[in-house]
């Protein structure tokens, strides 16, 4: 039996080891993947993402036990967690938090865990995840949670990989945390304060709320049409306007959680799911699938060029040109010149 | 008068057009490289990174005012600052702590400030950087600080791009963020704990010894040393064993500032300049000059592989190895076989 078979045959050992063979870019990993490459498509694919310290991990822990056993009649669903560490690009840091994982969710086949460090691979980190993510939807897991840390491209990628994309904030996390958010923002369908009971957590969500409307300006008459009557709950939910229905963009809300307690965290499964309703009725759902893979397609090329252009011109030409650059007698836009040219005299 | 010569004549709105040139990435922008890469390799090019909220850009700030007025007789230096910021993919963020700065450091012809943010560009953010620096490093600012907010690759690129690294962190910023440092503190010359002022600075110490132990082996012994006879200085400064000269490896200190209060700036310049003093002594100045150089000739050259291929190929053949793709009857790695060959009937 070949190991995309075993994969699919839910062999739970060949999956870890095909997911091994992915990280280190082997031919069977390769081969693994073009044959289990037409089973994907089927999971719900999650990103949750924000600043170190806001409390990720607990939060896409309770994620998955809701997802394994959601409250009132809503259905199991079995989840896969690809935990990615692009700060960590010499040692093995996701390890940790992934400990703290495993005492909670261990044993139950319906769950399957995995840690990635970046190895200093630049653009690399990206495609690998994608790759493991398709070996996850192919196995059969039905909701993937991809997981990162830090701030920066890293979230953008994760933003292309995910339908569905949460970003996680805190209360207190200091002054020049504000100057990001911008950015982070605009990828966020989701957006969630956790740790939402220390202080300071209503100046944390007036200043999301700020930079959402500048992010998403359209949010701002929507959230006009619905900003009374919900003051005051120990966990609130913000509810654009449903009446509105499926017509125009997607408004990102705004909950909060206490994940160490689990407060907050059945909403927050609702409001996924009607994200995910969302993208299907919009048509949006296959409109990111489609962009997500043009840009691993994209990425996978790069790497491939790249590579069958090293092998095609002298080693020593390579080593003349590096030389120059450094006397500055050639500058780095006429170093490339000469190198795609594969002639030093022009 | 060409651009470049402008920009050699100290004219400082020439330098601020060829900066959007080159951030634009126009072929006058190139012209103007070609002439003055000639020029650079002068100017000493210190990294500043660490997560949001350790208050890295008042550091800088006090750090370019330092350079422009230092104590005791040192000598006065012109001084670059390029503010990265590249979890602001799309919108501008960094131009809000830019404002911040701009009202200390305005009016002083010695000191120029460009904020850059990465608009999405993977990769290309590290390459536009590399070449503003260059830009400011011919028009003869002789410190340059690059400040990125973050943690992930980027940090790993102003490692390449800079002599020296200092990485800022400050006490009580959360539990996980002890997770990410050990691979940051692999690029850290100088760590800098911020905001010492704090409660909770003997904690934050204590854990960045830990790690720095773990990610520079070496350091271990050579602390063990000198360990003795600092404590209880408000401001301490940890001091490797100078006496053993420039023999070994560089063993990053740990120093405390409080950045608002100008308190360890100083001393911080000091330990830069003896960092800088060790790299021209042991050739590491010159050999981080040629690895910074060679990733960049990589990265542009990346870019240009993938420019060239993209105009070879027939714009229907990506579009119908696209559908394929997204259909799921090729799958990535197929998909770039067929374009690689250029022919989807491989």
């Amino acid at each position: 039996m070949s190991l995309a078979a075993q994969v699919l045959d839910g062999n739970r050992l060949a999956l870890a080891r095909l997911l091994t063979q992915i990280e280190n870019n082997t031919e069977a990993g390769r081969e693994a993947i073009n044959e289990l490459f037409a089973y994907t498509g089927r999971a719900h694919l999650i990103g949750v993402t924000g600043a170190p310290g806001t409390g990720k991990s607990s939060l896409v822990n309770q994620l998955a036990r809701y997802y394994r056993d959601p409250a009132q009649g809503a259905t199991t669903h079995t989840v896969g967690i690809v935990a990615v560490d692009p700060s960590s690009p010499f040692s093995g840091g996701a390890i940790l938090g992934d400990r703290v994982r495993m005492r909670d969710l261990a044993g139950d086949p319906g769950v399957f865990i995995r840690s990635m460090a970046s190895r200093g691979s630049l653009g690399g980190l990206a495609t690998t995840t994608a790759t493991v993510v398709q070996a996850l939807d192919a196995a059969g897991f039905e909701v993937i949670l991809i997981e990162t840390v830090g701030a920066g491209q890293a979230e953008v990628d994760i933003a292309r990989l995910a339908h569905t994309t949460l970003v996680i904030e805190a209360p207190g996390l200091g002054d020049d945390i504000q100057a990001i958010k911008a950015g982070i923002l605009e990828i966020a369908d989701i957006l969630v304060i956790n740790k939402a009971d220390r202080p300071g957590v209503e100046i944390t969500e007036r200043a999301l709320r700020g930079n959402l409307d500048l992010a998403h300006p359209n949010r701002r008459l929507m959230t006009e049409f619905t900003e009374s009557g919900h003051h005051g709950a120990p966990v609130r939910k913000e509810q654009p306007d449903n009446n509105a229905g499926y017509g125009l963009m997607w408004s990102p809300p705004i909950l909060r959680t206490v994940a160490t307690e689990g407060i907050g965290i059945a909403d927050l499964g609702s409001e996924i799911e009607r994200h995910r309703q969302y993208l299907v009725k919009t048509g949006e759902y296959k409109r990111r699938e489609q962009t997500r893979l043009a840009s691993e397609l994209e990425l996978m090329l790069q790497a491939s060029l790249v590579r069958r252009w090293r092998s095609t011109i002298p080693d020593d030409l390579y080593q003349q040109v590096l030389e120059q650059l450094v006397d500055r007698s050639l500058s780095p836009w006429q170093a490339v010149q000469v190198l795609l040219a594969g002639d030093l005299s022009i």
